[in-house]
């Protein structure tokens, strides 16, 4: 047998003991990786740097652009943010073995949906290595097992974070060994994307084009999203001191992440459009009108700027061009607020804010392993909570189907809890 | 462009309005098509005559197997369950538009996780033409949009339930225009499977070879499982009433549902297994002890039997050859109960009950649209709340992230509803 399916294989048997794990057992894990961390800090950034000096030579090759550079350096922010990510990962309840209703079905025949691990995660991500802890944390507190799978531009740092982890875990009294693995060569992803027998998720980080290719190339479902082209629409009634403010934090913020702006709709009696196009001149935007196609995501501080006749053709433009992300409207109209969050069919839908706030920090999910524009499972920032599926749990006392079959009884379907 | 594609252009655009459908609407809908299903009575069963005459020149060139013919002809049970379905399915609470919980981030900064559909439905089903009208009902009630295939066996019963529908909704004042749809040709599937621009979800009803068939070929999520191997468990301490009248309710009630048990695991020192034997083979229940393999599904009045030698191994050997559908354990043992209901990865985990609960009308959801063995979307027997998703909603007045980047602002993250 290869050594990667011996290890998915592993991985898969020893999910099951997870999904019985204390929230004590968990939490203590949680720490030992905490405190592992602060003590492992100075051969992180060691570790670090071995890659830094790699990329910078392909930066200057022109191999590797400014911005993944950036990605792959850790600096003390990123590491204070990341431990203190971790510490919140402990503090929030067990989101495994979560009675989320209870039904009696007759007499001593109780129903319960109760929350469970999905199992075993493939995680394939590219130059941010500080994704590799934070994901880690999320799974051991949902009680899911992973495969990682990291790219070589980060090999050090995924190296020296993975020791971490691994000893914290190996340390952790009860906790099943085999559960986090690391993954190396570049040949692995093709293989992790054939193995659905054993793996029930797939969450791809990095570029646009990765997601894609592994969306293309697996029957294992993919959490995650290709491209975040989200849309801010200003009605015609809305506050001009608001518009200029959130449009500009929207597309400015953070230009290259997925939840920045991409195209402005402006209402044809919004009475300020000149202010806006003023304030993002002089923030350094470029606006394109008339854009070749409004399909696309600029990643920079360029946005599209369209100006449609209604509240109607703004959502219609939206669910046509967009990638079901974040789009926010901009208005004093409490009706249109309404019409657009109903009707506009995005992950995250919003009311005079900026649509840098879809992150699962921000939300409060302590970290998020990504953010989902899929329709059939976790939707938006993803947390501890949609890495979790349910169970139904059927307590009887040897009741048969045959005897409601034929009428000797009735169900009588008695709401207990949270329904 | 093609007819097809025209439809489910159609059908995507028009979805968008049901999601802001009240309930008073959709209710009424359903009271239509209840209502139209009585007044039709007579014109269904006329062209389900129709079907069962060509159906039954099939059966005798053995084209068909009898239990196909039988799920095809309807009767009067058949159609008063359905009638009541439909009025079952009104009493329930709207699913849509609910509010999952509240957290108010910052100060005015208020976000809503709230449900939603999900959107537009394929639906393939063979045979079994009373799945039409079933599945109308659970996505009317849940704001969906669908495209429904049904097989050629069961074309005038599907065309004489299709026209009850349409009149229906296009009497049903304010309902959205081209939301449900019905398509005829064989061609049509393959066409449908590589709609994943338009189609947010694929409902497969029918043989195990056509789910694998549509799961195998098409990008889009597939709701539901393609076998249902089943198993229980008799634990050394079983009670010998319960265990010989469920099994046999397990196996006998309903042998080719999904839902039947396959494989009984009965540990070594469960004392009358010999009593078990009796009672299996003098219900007609043909077992096999050391089969040539476990992961089958009989579908028949046969059953596999195997010693196990403790709880873990019989955990260990539904985990591997079990389908995740619903495994029972039989035991007076709480502690083993509770490890048995951790450990089994399964959609239904029960304590001393038949395996043939595993439905959505039992589960008191009104109906089912089919059950789900997929880890990442519903799970079990899938109602109306399993045809829906969830948004976020943001409320804000002029937030923006560059305040909480740079410390300005901090969140306060304060649950408000439901967390």
């Amino acid at each position: 047998m290869n050594e990667i399916l011996e290890i998915v294989k592993n991985a898969n048997s020893a999910k099951n003991a997870l999904s019985s794990l204390s929230s004590e057992v968990k939490n203590r894990a949680l720490l030992n990786i905490e405190n592992g961390l602060i003590a492992s800090y100075d051969d992180i950034f060691k570790a670090n740097a071995l890659d830094l000096e790699y990329a910078n030579g392909l930066l200057e090759e022109g191999k590797i652009t400014k911005s993944t550079y950036n990605r792959l350096k850790l600096d003390e922010n990123k590491m204070r943010d990341l431990i203190k990510g971790i510490k919140d990962v402990q503090a929030l309840g067990d989101p495994v073995n979560k009675i989320v209703w209870t039904r009696e079905l007759d007499e001593n025949l109780i129903l319960k949906k109760i929350t469970c691990p999905i199992g075993l995660i493939g995680v394939i991500f590219e130059a941010r290595p500080d994704v590799l802890p934070q994901i880690t944390a999320l799974a051991v507190k949902s009680g899911n097992a992973l495969i990682l799978k990291g790219g070589k531009e980060a090999l050090n740092t995924n190296k020296a974070f993975f020791k971490v982890i691994e000893n914290a875990l190996n340390n952790t009294e009860l906790y099943p060994k085999n559960t986090v693995n690391l993954l190396f060569s570049h040949d692995d992803v093709k293989e992790i994307l054939n193995m659905d027998e054993y793996i029930d998720l797939i969450i791809p980080r990095g570029s646009n084009k990765l997601v894609r290719f592994i969306q293309e190339n697996t029957k294992i479902p993919v959490l995650g999203h290709a491209s975040g082209i989200c849309h801010i629409f200003i009605n015609e009634d809305a506050d001009t001191n608001i518009v200029n403010k959130v449009v500009i934090d929207s597309k400015t913020q953070y230009p290259s992440a997925c939840n920045s702006v991409e195209t402005v709709l402006v209402h044809k009696n919004y009475p300020d459009l000149p202010g806006l196009k003023h304030a993002l001149t002089e923030n350094g935007v470029k606006i394109i009108e008339n854009p070749e196609r409004y399909d696309f995501e600029y990643s920079d501080k360029i946005l599209a700027l369209k100006v449609v006749n209604s509240l109607d053709e703004a959502i219609l433009h939206i669910n046509k061009y967009g990638s079901h992300h974040t789009d926010s409207i901009l208005t004093e109209n409490n009706a249109a607020c309404e019409k657009f969050m109903s009707m506009v069919d995005s992950a995250g839908v919003y009311h005079n804010v900026s649509t840098r706030f879809s992150d699962g920090f921000r939300y409060g999910f302590g970290a998020e392993v990504g953010i989902s524009t899929n329709k059939t499972l976790a939707r938006g920032p993803v947390g501890i909570e949609g890495l979790c599926i349910y169970k139904y749990r059927l307590y009887g006392s040897g009741q048969i189907v045959a005897d409601y079959a034929n009428g000797t009884k009735q169900f009588h379907h008695k709401n207990i809890f949270g329904l």
